[in-house]
């Protein structure tokens, strides 16, 4: 059995893997309204000014500024009401000094105006006269034209990911449709003699594949186009036939290995012969996962998982899911927020060594505390029950009740 | 103008409106590997133990454990070899005291067997003898039959949005189907002389309808099923004609008003003759968002948002966002974690009124700090400069520059 040559620290294994990734983002033309989710692969540029007319923010009367200077309850302005600005259409009319319109929130000012009294400061005095109780600042109450974006101005950049606000930004300047990076496809294996797909029926012995279910909804999850494989047996020409077909139709190749050492060499070595430069990283200071393979065959991402489903949800997380964002252009990858949280429990670890255990997150509405989930297995409900991953850094000797300690949502 | 006779604080007026829901959870059958991100719709219980069948977690040799008491590397036990176990069937012999076999990680062992000594601890002393070099205790390095879950044991409750592990456990335990909640439908009614949909030419005084896009996203993020009709005039037998069609339709009826006044007032007598009790709560004590109307019609939640988008966006995440997810069954309707983070700059606010500010998060790996966008009339672009919002709680007059606030994610 050999052994790891060196193992890597999980953030620079991820340099190492990103910073020889070729990203080329392929873009696909997407309705505005289906676009939710994705990474824009095109800058937006207002083809407009926004608000593309002086708008009303308050119910009142649009006015000169310098017709209400002085005004007060005692000693109020008077201004003679020439019409009424209908929404949704240009006032018909513009104010002379001395004069006011009646206008609503969202209305168009006419084009002498510079601000709006609101009608709480006004009264009529019958006829078509109102009074002014209170001044108003040049501006005060009004929108102006521009003022939220420029004809021009990016509105948003390359390598967002769209969420209802950018949808509601794109409605709003009239852009029905936009590039978005295509998603890139990520093939996924499962390999063990003793793996039979999840449909099958269980013989002694064998287990089901949860490997291709659990990796292809992550894929799913983060944007990327997930291709399952199915399950192969533990031997050399079948994964190499499997993986090299694998390696001509998607961007990613993700391999889980049979759980046995001989199983997880195999994937090594078969991986080495997809292309060069083939392994860069064997072997990952981390627990779960210190069997993970980092490669890239010929400009393509391939990835060694172990095959216990904890570890490879977890390292698929650490390491495909970076990979896939950055395939997709995403401008932050791997910003993935952490909480702090007071730890309900010691946790033993290894010092020299980042450790990841399930947990679950509570809040009180004043503080987050964690629970860790014990499983000396790495069994898969485990995760189910979970809701977080505590990381214990690598340099720490276990974690202590009542410590505040990072924690990552399970999404 | 009428004034709102009283502003209700935000939570009251969320648990007027969620004690009143009456939920019926349609089931729907659905493939697992189709289930990601939809809510379970019943509880899963196990076919089967898992694993079925005892494990070991090591690459090593199947004991007795009592064969192993004892042992060291000066005094060690000697045990004859009788077999190798196969990846993915049943070993095929058993072991008698003083005899063991070759196992592999996630191997099947022998029926007496009950523990594994890793290889690391053994030594192979030539024809069919190793030495076992360490003691292993009973039930060390294996995982028991059932030690995951037993057959019969709820492994996913009702009212739980399905992630990648639970797709990963229903797999492990053969599941293919099972029942999710239907998606609730909401309908969405623009209204406002003033609006236009995204795709028209505009004209002066006219703007855009931002929230049927935005919040239809919104909608499709939370798991729902958003319906949108289009923009309609503010005008009274209009409205009524759409929002009684509509509420035959959908589940919940979302209208945001015209912007202005009497367009605002509109949407509240409307919403009145489409059933009892009708609107609940007229004016939520929160900025911005303010003329928020929550109503129960005839047992249909329909809830009336304010014109402005950001308004809009805001008050549906924080009311229509929970009622569909109350719709789902969710069972924790409204569980958004929070951050606490430095803030930059100081945020004036009202006493007594609840504030959302748009505002950007940041972290530099030890702390977040959070920067507020000031945007005087709630501006849409101001949202998509953002990555999350401030809460300034009602009882607070502003929040200092350099205090921990309140933030939560804008996803």
């Amino acid at each position: 059995m050999p052994e790891f040559l060196k193992l890597i620290p999980v953030q620079q294994a991820l340099q190492i893997l990103l910073s020889q990734i070729q990203v080329k983002i392929l873009p696909e033309r997407v309705a505005t309204l289906n676009s939710l989710g994705r990474v824009t692969a095109e800058s937006t540029y207002s083809p407009l000014h926004l608000p593309s007319f002086p708008r009303s923010t308050v119910d009142g009367y649009a006015v000169r500024a310098t017709d209400t200077f002085g005004a007060s309850e005692s000693l109020p302005a008077y201004l003679k009401v020439i019409g009424e600005i209908l929404m949704g259409s240009s006032p018909g009319f513009d104010i002379n000094p001395g004069e006011t319109g009646l206008i609503h929130t969202g209305g168009m000012l006419p084009e002498s105006s510079n601000a709006v009294v609101m009608i709480e400061y006004t009264q009529s005095v019958g006829g078509d006269t109102v009074e002014i109780l209170r001044p108003v600042a040049v501006g005060e109450n009004i929108i102006k034209i521009g003022e939220d974006v420029h004809v021009g101005e990016e509105v948003i950049a390359s390598g967002v990911r769209i969420r209802p606000a950018e949808i509601g930004g794109l409605a709003a300047l009239g852009i029905l449709e936009l590039d978005v990076a295509k998603k890139p496809i990520i093939g996924i294996i499962s390999s063990g003699d003793e793996v039979i797909p999840p449909e099958g029926k269980l013989f002694a012995g064998q287990v089901r594949d949860i490997n291709s279910y659990s990796l292809s909804s992550l894929m799913e999850q983060v944007g990327a186009f997930p291709k399952r494989y199915g399950v192969f047996p533990d031997r050399a020409e079948i994964m190499e036939e499997i993986c090299s077909r694998a390696m001509d139709e998607c961007d990613v190749l993700v391999i889980t290995a049979g759980s046995s050492a001989s199983a997880r060499d195999l994937t090594a070595s078969v991986i080495n012969k997809l292309g060069s430069p083939g392994v860069l990283v064997h072997g990952v200071n981390i627990k779960p996962g210190k069997p993970t393979i980092l490669a890239i065959c010929n400009n393509k991402v391939v990835i060694g998982l172990p095959g216990n489903p904890v570890s490879a949800l977890v390292i698929a997380g650490l390491f495909v899911v970076p990979v896939a964002e950055s395939l997709l252009g995403l401008s932050s990858v791997g910003f993935h927020p952490k909480f702090l949280a007071r730890l309900t429990t010691n946790i033993p670890s290894q010092a020299g060594r980042e450790d990841w255990v399930a947990a679950r997150l509570s809040t009180n509405d004043q503080a987050y505390q964690v629970d860790p989930i014990f499983s000396k297995s790495n069994l898969i409900f485990s995760l189910v029950r979970a809701n977080s991953m505590i990381r214990v850094p690598a340099d720490a000797t276990g974690l202590s009740a009542g410590e505040l300690v990072e924690v990552y949502l399970l999404t």
